[in-house]
């Protein structure tokens, strides 16, 4: 049983699956030069209202990696929260791509960084002691399943604009965030300043699509000789353009989101109304973090359920829904947390 | 028209598009430990008869480069003919993923190493002022479209081990090979000596797949780490699986490097027939390397063919065949040679 | 004026300089293949009580960059403190020699890692998402002038062990925590269980000497590529083997970190007597961390003092001391400050 | 016996030692804020009679990879002769510190490179597959004892500005050039096009000297992260930059090449003169290579002489003179050598 275990567990959705079928009926231009990466480039365009250039990905640690080697020389500085996917889940991936520059890694609760937490920890500017200051990396929706509301977003950005970083979201499940929240895809990344966005389709509902979406093109200038020797220019690119062209058409993306979020809701709400489980952080997309009592968690296990406990909270149980996610299956596990719960209080009352 | 191009303009071969259909019915495991993955690499284990350890990829320039750095040391040397992918197309990727070790290229007709001028490369092991010799790198087929021979195979292994070198094998045309000699898989690789094969899929009818094949498996120790650090063990790996194992059931791989081979025969002889073409290097594999006379080339482009002339030999021109090459379009692009070639004779003759 | 600034202003002692004079008389073999390094060797090993190798350095940054770099592969984690001078003032060498590996930086009072603290922060390990927890690293004496206690150093070591890490000492003021603790050096380094140590000179009368001490001869394995490869393989290595030579020759290197200390402590217990000065950290080695008021540092800079506030800790003003600080200029210093303090006091009485 | 083995085995000139004693009399700013540094580079400046920046290191092989890393992206290409120190005898460290930039090996005789054979080796630029074009490093003198004519010099570095390299000098032998070409410094650099020159002094007379002189200061900009990352900003800066002012006062530098390619000179007659005795390599500078019958070698081998066989030419012998070489030495050699050819001829006449 995988259920809930995490977005990446996922199958692909019908629509993506028969749009990579749709560009398999003859040959075409290798390394991007076809077609449908031309019209997706565009419609990636459309979408954020504004002049991008766009490199695919097959992971999105690599997307990442790839992404924070355009906005810090080797001897850089970049700053994440701790618990970022780059600090703590790439196995050094980001070390390797920039070519040694350093991450800084800053604690703040919700995963969540702060202006005033990272002002704190930016020293040395043009000394050539310390590593240089250069660049920013934030994670919408986070690693805790919390958001940037769009004035947290605007003051981190406005401060390292201010101390001369470059910025880079990491959105593998930027999707979700977007359809928590009343904001333009424009007003969540370029607008504030964000300068080059990983924008994720693995989560939700893609094969294998990681977008890194560049808004500051003076960034992109060397980029595709950084792209090609990661390995990851793909001869059959069309096979992932093809998945972005049905992942962006008709807003499928934001309609995928929207179901994992909405089904984590219920979910999230289901907990709260069972009496001794309560949340560990608010669920504001498509990440459920709880505090299970043991007899909870044991008596999940043994009925079949999974439950994943990650490096991130290791107080918590992590909950993920995704755009396949079903009610029943929703129902069914708290139902079972339920029936866990009052056969423990009947226990312990008696 | 992409036709004759390369071997990677081709769609994906309909068995294995079917293949990830049948594994996209639900929820599974991420980062290879579902049950697709592990049926996959017993079925590699069989086709080569011993105990391997299997490695996905996306790219061959990953593949190739990340074989690399499971074979040398960062202060180390890698031995590798002038012509090969890993040396000229690869724009650095082996250098950024062995952390900088050196590939000493070697010069020798026809893309192929020999053991002599292997011999005459290697100096100053044990002697901190040189990068220690480490590994070597054949590509089978090589990027001429010729063949190492079992008793050339041979020589070369036998003088990398005496001198200590790891051996890797580009196999980004290794299909095309084996249909083309009458040897075994495990005859072209471990039980002459090599540690450790990139194993080509997506030039021969895959949608993305490649695969590093460990024979040595100490050599695989810790290379979960540098595969995860390298951006490449993916969520949803059962796709790529799913791939190989179509690839490898009822000798898929093989029939369909058999067709690209017998198609490149037949251009290759067609070729051969027409008074002023000639070819530049024998064809043993997929890949036709011709010396076309300007009024031939000329017209060729006029009638809509492509002509690719490479870096690999710009004196001539390439052609390469495929796994879903027609008849048809050898006998059309033949003919118009053909027509080309009598219209120049009667021409000057007049 | 330089005077407390820093122990790396200093002048060389003469001892050391007359020793580098003696080995200029004739030629010498290269690349320490000559005598005086041989004895050198023989001498460290007689004062550490054991075998081991020695490679030289001329800075302790590269020397603590090169030490990493033999203690955790490119994947691996070092566990450091966050003020650890490889952490905040080697503008990301470790990064560099190490192939990218991870520092994670940890804080806790006095620039001091405590066994618990170190706990809590390894996480992950043989799971290859997260780096390899390989290696920790201490400095002795910490970059805030205070000491790990043998039995501090102890439980550090025994934890680290545990979790399967390699130990690196940052000696760069190894003689002033020698010369302050009561114990032999094998018990300050490979008796708890320190693995390769940077023994530093050049703050301690030496021109420019670092040592790279390798108690764990595996580890120094293939440690000339390396030491070569970062261009620290010294021609006329003849000349710091003579530093190191003169250096612990009749314990020089610890009646100078002696004097070090016992000025630092003059100056310590002098300021502990001005009324509005306190100490920042407690004095342990010949670093002194102390509070200020704005009128004394205004007074002392205008009166030509040298006033260094330094990232590690910004609210307090940092003096060292050094094997040629004069007693007279700790006086003049400390009166100074006793003046400014009375003339402020007054006023503020007046 | 190491006499004629390198010219990097000698001792320090006196007027050099004494420039170091000179700056130890008391403390100064660490990290060449010092007058002796300022004084210095301006020393340089008006040597080569331009703008400059100049930054120290202590070994020829640091210099000279951190150069390459100021003149190519890690994902390009540098061209080399195949015989250059860079490519042969620094176990990669070019690869370390330009992040993985490959070195591209062209051969020619007499280890000089030709513009048409930079030429044909240059290919790919502005296509990602290929590492780009990006730098282009010449030996002055050569590793062979040979010199590159003003007129050859100028042919490759237009060349090489066509191709928009920048173009780098390893002048570890720089003097021993100047003082055998009838050129200024800015003829020999800056005028044709030399962007980076490492300039040698410890082969020279001086201890442990080596500048990295940046004659494009754009390349400089952010040189000063790079160099202290590469542990190369020394605190004690200015016992190197002493050693430089005292080499570069009243011409030491030069007349101290003259002396030992008049050395050269003399041996290389010398030999010339012996009848089984033949040069391998024109002597242009203070490096003679000779080729020497099997009896001439065991011989003077027997008789206590040093005879050295490089990688760069294994059929030849290589004599090195310096600084300090005597020409009774000289003699003496040249007297075993001219014995030991007789003693051969009249044993074979016999």
């Amino acid at each position: 049983m995988t259920r809930f275990y995490s977005d990446n567990v996922t199958s692909v959705c019908p629509e993506i699956f028969d749009a990579m079928l749709a560009v398999n009926h003859d040959d075409a231009p290798a390394y991007g030069r076809d077609d449908v990466t031309t019209a997706m480039t565009r419609r990636f365009s459309e979408i954020f209202e504004c002049d991008l250039a766009v490199y695919l990905a097959t992971t999105g640690t690599i997307a990442n990696a790839l992404s924070l080697s355009a906005i810090t020389p080797n001897f850089g500085a970049v700053y994440c929260h701790r618990l970022a996917h780059v600090n703590t889940d790439e196995c050094g991936a980001p070390e390797l791509f920039t070519g040694g520059a350093k991450l800084i890694p800053i604690d703040h609760e919700g995963a969540k960084l702060t202006a005033r937490g990272l002002d704190e920890h930016i020293f040395g500017r043009g000394v050539e002691h310390h590593a240089r200051p250069s660049g920013l990396t934030l994670t919408q929706a986070t690693e805790l399943g919390t958001l940037y509301q769009p004035h947290e977003l605007e003051a981190l950005c406005r401060l390292a604009k201010k101390k001369g970083l470059k910025i880079h979201m990491d959105g593998a499940r930027f999707a979700n965030a977007m359809s928590a929240l009343e904001v333009t895809p424009a007003a969540m990344t370029w607008q504030p300043g964000i300068d080059v966005l990983t924008f994720g389709g693995t989560k939700n509902g893609c094969l294998m699509a990681e977008a890194i979406v560049f808004f500051d093109l003076d960034l992109a200038a060397d980029f595709a000789y950084r792209h090609k020797r990661a390995g990851q220019l793909l001869s059959k690119t069309r096979f992932i353009s093809a998945q972005f062209e049905a992942y962006l058409q008709d807003e499928l993306w934001l309609h995928n989101a929207e179901h994992a979020n909405r089904m984590a809701s219920r979910l999230s709400n289901g907990f709260c109304q069972i009496p001794d489980i309560e949340l560990a952080w608010p669920t504001e997309a498509n990440e459920i973090f709880v505090h299970l009592p043991d007899h909870v968690e044991t008596g999940l296990v043994e009925s079949g359920h999974t439950v994943n406990r990650t490096i991130l909270d290791p107080s918590a149980a992590r909950f993920v829904t995704a755009w396949n996610t079903r009610e029943e299956d929703i129902d069914a596990l708290l139902a079972c947390c339920l029936r866990l719960s009052e056969q423990h209080l009947a226990v312990t009352q008696a």
